[in-house]
């Protein structure tokens, strides 16, 4: 590496450290807000959002007039581009969280021990949150205020293409804190485009808690890698609905599609369907329908003897997550066989089953290992707002910490308290 | 590396993988299992092992035999024995285990969305997890019962000192699963002492789910640098009394001798007394009572002028965990500063304050980032027993997932799961 080089990473190095101390020094003072106080924060940001509408909707501007000299894909340009809906709904989305039961400081299970000390549990901030994202610019509002209203202060690092709208739009955010009086650096945005700063703030251990990284797979994966702080992630979302020998065909001919078409792009919708080898007269409808919706099928060899226009399914299509137009498609021979499929190739994300049956629906949501698993709906369901989380950072397919759609709950930790008069241990 | 080292190692990687592999399969029948059956199942390991008793007596006595051959030190000869007495806790640890209440499959917070589905959340195993400890075969029979109550399967990989003990322990749990029918896998004993075996499971993502090391930091740490596997770990104890103004003077001194003197090499006894300048008058009596137990004190300068006796303590100490006769003593200005010199020199274990003040008392609760925040109680209350958890697999000082004593709840996930009449999303 030369000189120049390494004194660029030394600063970038310091830059980072120093939002890191920083975040963590205005996180000190959040746990002991009270919930008021991060609402009427939350709504202050809300006011200086709606008053810098027109700055922003500039600094939009010009990241895609950059972005569009670069010549960079359509779809890119389309998650970058900031209208005036779309502000709105950027607002809208910060009231919505900030009318959210506060979960900070919420105290549960207590008991008296034998000892005389009374012992519980107490919700808390984690502390610092870094979120590493990618190009769309209302991440950073949505981001800041989940980190915020459950009591951590945050780092954010957006994609670069970004920079000038979330440059505007953390600073909206720093004046609605000021205007509220809280500390403004509960709210740091990592303004260099240096990559070199993501995978330093996935390593900086003392002052971060932990690393949320959202985006692309690679990205997620690359970020994973390296990190020493903890990351709350989500990987891949290869989902299955299995179709049970007694599922009512209109039931699992209407879930089998709506998981798969509703929208395709999303984690949460299927990519292989399961269908029990009793209940195989139902798939050549469900491959019509789904067909007909402009699905491509691949399929096992039981599954083509029944369906026209199936092609063969390869070993690897039973792992791959297609976010598309197409479906792999599989004919087992009973629940169990269903469940060893997704344990073998799911990415225990969602998995629903079709059945009338109490001791199946029962078995299966024992049984399968997964973030979510349903019994008779669409997978499609499977996000923080559908389930009542209220908003979601993002789904996380990890088994330890948060699981599934992450809230504000999945933002805190519980800690425990004792509260005695004075008692002291004797073994 | 020599042919033959390298032919070693791939024969040692591939029995790590053969035990993820079978733990793995094993793991996947657990969750099913009614809680009758797997209470069962300890009740017959219990009686397995009270048959092997006399057999787990001669095999501990070839390990103390070889360890004494090899001079091992006092302590740690200590920790390998078991006699009749040491048998029988163990059992008796077995049978209480086997009477806690079940966490498996515990539903919880179900509600009714606005699009008709049932949304809650179902406790559930991790899956498998590995166990990495030192020299005390009772952790064998200890972590075994815990994870398997909890509804895992577990690898266990002992010190090397208590190679035989273990393997007849272990076979003692392998005849009473088997007695109750259980796959015998759910508890696998790794019986190599090649040290490899430890940095292969802390890497073996996909058959083992989360890695909980016991003993020594250095060992933690080593072990958790390599680790890609997610870890539940305890590094520190640096814990803290924190002595307000207006604390009540004789229930300020037993606490802070408590704190100290009950236990001294355990992770829940204080290093560090910090006591508020308005209540110094309180401190000479505090170092009387700790100097006539024989603990040595070191002191900032504040507190030196109130002393005799005491050393001076340098910026090193406020970091120390002396796990021994010797204590740090701080004169702080106000709660604020005692609650700062927590969080910059403190572990965030257990942290507790002896005040009056309701304010006070509810500020100290709030503001302290530690896994125990206590009131008017002994540090050394903290611990899985004394805070109705059963038992304990140990103390986490993580934030993520499980944080302070970590009982059969901190072995458990939890899973989104939904319960429909056919519903389908529409966006």
């Amino acid at each position: 590496m030369a000189a120049a080089e390494i004194r660029q990473q030394e600063d970038v190095l310091q830059y980072v450290r120093s939002l890191g101390q920083r975040a963590r020094k205005a996180s000190r003072g959040l746990p002991a807000l009270p919930a008021e106080a991060r609402a009427l924060a939350l709504r202050q940001i809300a006011v200086r959002l709606d008053a810098l509408h027109g700055e922003i909707i500039e600094a939009n501007e010009q990241d895609l007039k950059r972005a569009r000299e670069r010549e960079i894909a359509k779809p890119l340009l389309d998650r970058l581009m900031l209208d005036d809906a779309g502000v709105n709904r950027m607002i809208e989305g910060l009231r919505q969280v900030g009318d959210l039961p506060d979960p900070v400081g919420r105290i549960s299970e207590v008991s008296r021990r034998p000892s005389g000390i009374r012992v519980g549990r107490m919700q808390v901030p984690l502390g610092v949150i870094a979120i590493i994202y990618e190009s769309r610019p209302n991440v950073t509002v949505d981001a800041a205020s989940l980190c915020f209203k459950s009591g951590n202060a945050c780092i954010l690092r957006g994609g670069s293409e970004a920079v000038m709208s979330n440059r505007t739009i953390a600073r909206a955010i720093a004046l609605g804190l000021e205007d509220a009086d809280v500390n403004p650096d509960a709210v740091l945005l990592v303004e260099t485009t240096d990559r070199e700063a993501v995978s330093m703030l996935a390593r900086l251990d003392e002052f971060v808690d932990v690393l949320v990284p959202r985006g692309g797979k690679s990205l997620i994966e690359r970020i994973s890698r390296d990190a020493t702080v903890p990351v709350i992630k989500h990987l891949d979302g290869v989902c299955h609905v299995y179709i049970a020998a007694d599922a009512e065909p209109k039931m699992a001919i209407e879930i089998a599609v709506n998981s798969k078409i509703e929208k395709l792009a999303v984690c949460n919708a299927i990519e292989t369907l399961l269908v029990d080898a009793e209940a195989s007269s139902v798939l050549p409808m469900i491959a019509d329908a789904l067909q007909a919706h402009g699905i491509e099928l691949v399929g096992c060899e039981r599954s083509r003897a029944q369906c026209k226009g199936m092609g063969e399914a390869t070993e690897a299509d039973w792992y791959e997550e297609y976010l598309g137009p197409k479906l792999a498609v599989r004919v087992v021979d009973d629940m169990s066989a269903a469940i060893d499929h997704i344990h073998a190739y799911g990415s225990a994300h969602t998995d629903a089953i079709v059945t009338k049956s109490y001791v199946k629906a029962n078995e299966f949501l024992a049984r399968v290992d997964s973030a979510t698993v349903m019994v008779n709906a669409s997978t499609q369901f499977a996000d923080g707002f559908e389930f009542g989380l209220g908003a979601e950072i993002g789904i996380s397919t990890d088994k330890l910490h948060a699981r599934g759609p992450v809230g504000l709950d999945g933002l805190t930790s519980s800690k425990f308290i004792v509260l005695g008069d004075g008692q002291i241990r004797h073994r």
